[in-house]
Parts: C-alpha cells; sequence; structure tokens
C-alpha cells in the first residue's frame, strides 16, 4: 500500500499553478486539475477522509465555503454520514441567516449560514480548498459559533503560508499542502 | 430493501421551500435542507449513481456548474473513477478558457469552461441541482462541444416543468423531481 506521503506527493504534483491570477503579481493555484486526474482525486479524498478519521472522529456536521469547498464538504459529509452545511456569499441563502462580514483587500464582503442548519452544541469541521489570508475561515467560525456551535477544526486543502492566515483564524487550522 | 420511488419520496420530503425568495413571486426549492439529512443524502446520492450506471454507464467525466453542481459533481466523478469538470462564471477559472452567453430575466451573463479540461471525443454528463428556464444548461452543452465532446445526458434533481427548460437544452434531459 502506498504511504501517505506519497499520495500526497501525487496529489501536490497534480495542484494546476497559473501566474498572475486572478491579477497581476499573484500565483494561482489550482485545485481543479487534481480533480481533473481520478487517481489524483481519490487519493486526495482517501487523505481527507482519514484525517477526519483520525483527527476529529466525532464530527458531527462539515460546514462547506462557497464554492470549492463544496467540492469536498459534500464527499465528507456523505463519507461521515452527518449533515453538509453551506456558508454562501450575501443574498444566497433563504430563510433565517446569520451574517458575518470580512474584509477583503478593497472593502469588505458579507457571508452568510441558515440559522437552523447548524444545531447548538453540534461539533463541525470546516472545509475549503485554500487558506490565504484566513479572512473567510474566520468568518465561518464566527457563523458556526452563532448557531451555539464549536469549530472542532478548519481543514483545508492548500495553505499560503506566506500570508500567515491561520494567525486571523479562532480555531485549529489543519492543511494537506503548504505553499 | 427500500424501492426507488420509496426513497425518491424520503428525498423529496426533505427538500425545503420558501415563498418569494430571491424574489416576490418565486417559490425557491433549497436543496441544501437534503444534504442537512444524512438519511436523505445518502438516498438522493444513491439515485443519482444507479441512474448513471443504468443510463450512461460510459461516462467519461462529470462537468458541474457552479455552484451547487459542485455538490453532486464531486460525488459522481469519485464514484466513477473519472476526471470533474467546473464550468464557472466568467473570470474565476485560470488558464485558456471558452465562454458561452446565456441569458438572464434582465440581461446575459457568461459561463466559462477550461479549454483542456475535457478532452475532445469525450463523453459527459452535466449535472446541476434544478432547471428552470434551461439557460445555463444550454450554455453548459455548448461549452462541451466547444472542447469537442459529446453531452451524453444533462442530470438534474428538480425540474420546475411549467417553464419548459427541457425544450430549450440541445441534449437529453434527466431530472428526479418534478415540481
Amino acid at each position: 500500500m502506498e504511504s501517505s506521503s506519497d499520495e500526497l506527493e501525487y496529489v501536490k504534483s497534480r495542484v494546476g499553478s497559473y501566474p498572475n491570477f486572478p491579477k497581476q503579481g499573484i500565483l494561482f493555484w489550482d485545485i481543479f486539475s487534481v480533480l481533473a486526474d481520478p487517481e489524483a482525486s481519490k487519493k486526495l479524498h482517501g487523505l481527507l477522509i482519514r484525517h477526519v478519521r483520525a483527527k476529529t472522529p466525532g464530527v458531527q456536521a462539515f460546514v462547506a465555503l462557497e464554492s470549492r469547498g463544496f467540492l469536498f464538504g459534500s464527499v465528507l459529509a456523505l463519507e461521515f454520514g452527518v449533515p453538509f452545511v453551506p456558508i454562501r456569499k450575501k443574498g444566497k441563502l433563504p430563510g433565517a441567516v446569520y451574517q458575518e462580514t470580512y474584509q477583503l483587500e478593497y472593502g469588505t464582503d458579507i457571508l452568510e449560514v441558515q440559522k437552523d442548519s447548524i444545531t447548538s452544541g453540534q461539533k463541525v469541521v470546516i472545509v475549503d480548498d485554500l487558506i490565504a489570508t484566513g479572512g473567510t475561515l474566520e468568518a465561518g467560525c464566527r457563523l458556526v459559533r452563532r448557531c451555539g456551535a464549536t469549530v472542532e477544526q478548519c481543514l483545508v486543502i492548500m495553505e499560503l503560508t506566506a500570508l500567515r492566515g491561520r494567525a486571523q483564524v479562532s480555531a485549529d487550522v489543519h492543511s494537506l499542502i503548504q505553499y
């Protein structure tokens, strides 16, 4: 059987990189090229599943950030047999919602969660593809707590370590790949 | 073992409905409330998987429309061991892309696919949560064909039949639930 580190190396080899996207000076890491390779996708999801099983086995819901977090959150929720909960940009979720504002490079934006989507006391894992500045993940943590639930961990695939995003997040952050 | 129609009834019972969202006069059907119920989510994904296995067993890629199509496309691609390919709103995908314009209630919008994400000659299934007017699904079909691939089927969970969206789509459309 292949080791986890061999699997991770294979996944990493499939991450796309695009200089100057979405703007000049930014190096964009593309997780979609991993999902375009069935073998890489299988290994990536295996790594995520084994991580959750080892570190947060009591997880009671996966909270996924729109829209790339949806890719992994839906697989994990199905695998663990627990609810999938979306966090979306303002105005996209029906019914009563909580809102949290977060900082963008210029200005702010708003994320929302449906009030009844997480039960008070639940232990949740927040899922996204990437942590950069940590602003959206931290807004996610605040939304989860507004519902009365606990963030066991923020689980991301890629971390841009130079941006020190995890210092902005008031919960444990785990990344599979660091750049 | 439960029958498929019993499973479908259970899934249907978990779809949320919100009058006057996102605007006055619109009844919004919320698929997220299905994913919030692990039993309903398991049944829904089982129905989708069995449908693909029966109707398009030779599928070579799942093409998912942002962002709710991502939820189901990622699970299906993993299950069938084939590539997952995203179609996103303009400006979100790096690298060379094809673009297609589609009609909104007021004005137009643009969808994109990465040019190298689908191989010429591939048989693909396009996945989304809902067909309303059919505009986005048809733009998806055109993008797939721009890559030289074939749309075997458009697979959606919910169909608003009164809008006759499937008449706008130049490929076979299958829906699990009709309203």
